[in-house]
């Protein structure tokens, strides 16, 4: 089934106690994209970039068969620029400047042939132009999507449409206790419930993530790696890996929204273990499912 | 078979953002004996109360048919105290006050039935009063200890020692990263299993617990929990949990050790459900086996 994403298309600067990235290829849709391309038929992508995009990231999307249809470039215009900064506890970036450029007016049309796109990924952009995305598309099956702070404090009242209008919210573990106003994560993630959802994942950096549903909670662990270099684009890996195995199967269970999470941890596992794209985008099947099993075998236990 | 307990036995005054516990019954070997006392044939425990101590914590115990030889009475003395606060994050306590009391001149002596038993637990304790203790044990299968920032930084040398005689260290997070001055968790994990200890199992709250081997690691999540009032003791019921089953099923193995791991993190949510050992010390083993298969739905997914 085809996926559509959008968000962000960025040029990072980011450094870690491990190295520096200088103006690298990011943003959300981009590590969504990418992610999402090794499980789903047909990827999406809805964007915008500046005159001074680097047309090897073009070729980045196209070598994995991202459809760039939506990709719209303003050519008397800058890329959207991020610059951040993590510490050795590397759970979350500091901000130090954000240059919105072309993405502070960006506009999400869809292209006629993306409207049909039955697995839909809102990344964490205004919820209004959430909306928007959302009034274009004819007929999703599955809907989810993310969102941040700054949303949250700025247009409370735009975000709760949203959530009125998806199925699956995917934030982080702070951005779930913000919007509940609610500080255990449980009564947190039943609040959210009730106010649109039926599914909420909390992502927690190197602790995992807990997917809460009517009745059913499942939680699935960080990956445990000895070299984590770079946190950037993480969650936006893992929404990738999580849509894009649902977008492939096209059955919605609990089985596989189960798999869908590990196959979303495998892939943000993938993504912090070299700056920018340069691990997520160099990957095999056979290695993803390698890592998949590894999961297994991470957290198996026997019954009694 | 018989596990040996060493700790501390205190009068705690928690609190709580849900409440207050003034002089409740608490201490390492207490969490840790109560909890252990729903699998291990029979647990030893080995303290020190003054002459303070409420003659009905002493029925608690006998309820809970732990052997009580070695529990030392100073009746000249006065009970160890500790004043404790958490906020509502709940990892983490702040020690508002501590009075050693008895516990200051404890010097474990092991009654002469307590010498047989193969099963060892060290709370923790100064680590040359866990090098007694091993010199007092005649030939345990299985040794395990836990130690805190106090030791790490005053008696490095002692504790490297006892490290180099135990089978396992359980300790929280923060103390893993201490101990081996190490923040990837991966890393200070094989640097401390070089040191002695063939397993680590590194506590961490609400996340639930990493075990580390030679050639395996294993995560277990905490349980997402709606109510928790106190956290104090969560650690050493995990750890009572943890000894208490293997004492029990008496055979050290990976399916073992991973099941018992999941029985200390049972036995670690049912303490933080209540103070001190309210809950803890009132619980069926239905119940336990309850919560044991609710960890298995909690982590369940299907291979590919």
């Amino acid at each position: 089934m085809s996926l559509l994403v959008v968000g962000s298309i960025a040029l990072d600067t980011v450094k870690t106690p491990f190295g520096e990235g200088r103006e690298v290829l990011g943003g959300s849709a981009t590590y969504f994209s990418v992610a999402a391309s090794y499980f789903a038929d047909r990827v999406c992508l809805v964007g915008v970039v500046g005159g001074d995009f680097p047309p090897k990231h073009i070729q980045l999307f196209l070598q994995h068969n991202i459809d760039i249809e939506g990709l719209h470039k303003e050519d008397e215009g800058l890329t959207f620029r991020w610059k951040g900064e993590y510490n050795y506890d590397l759970n979350e970036a500091v901000t130090l400047d954000t240059h919105l450029n072309v993405f502070s007016s960006f506009n999400p049309s869809l292209p006629e042939a993306y409207r049909e796109c039955q697995y839909v990924f809102l990344a964490n952009i205004d919820p209004e132009l959430q909306h928007q995305v959302l009034d274009q598309v004819k007929q999703p099956r599955l809907t989810a999507c993310d969102t941040m702070n700054y949303w949250i404090q700025g247009k409370p009242q735009a975000l709760k449409k949203t959530l009125e209008r998806v199925d699956i919210l995917i934030i982080n573990d702070g951005e779930t206790r913000q919007l509940a106003e609610e500080a255990n994560i449980v009564r947190a993630a039943k609040k959210i419930l009730s106010w649109g959802p039926r599914i909420l994942i909390v992502k927690r950096g190197e602790y995992g993530a807990l997917m809460f549903s009517a009745n059913n909670i499942f939680s699935a662990p960080g990956f445990p790696l000895e070299y984590i270099f770079d946190p950037t684009g993480a969650g936006d890996s893992f929404a990738g890996g999580f849509m894009g195995y649902l977008a492939n199967v096209d059955t919605i269970d609990e089985t596989n929204i189960r798999r869908a999470i590990i196959f979303g941890s495998t892939m943000a596992s993938f993504c912090v273990e070299d700056f920018s794209l340069n691990r997520l985008s160099n990957l095999t099947y056979p290695e993803i499912e390698k890592r998949y099993k590894a999961f297994k075998a991470l957290t198996h236990f026997e019954d009694i």
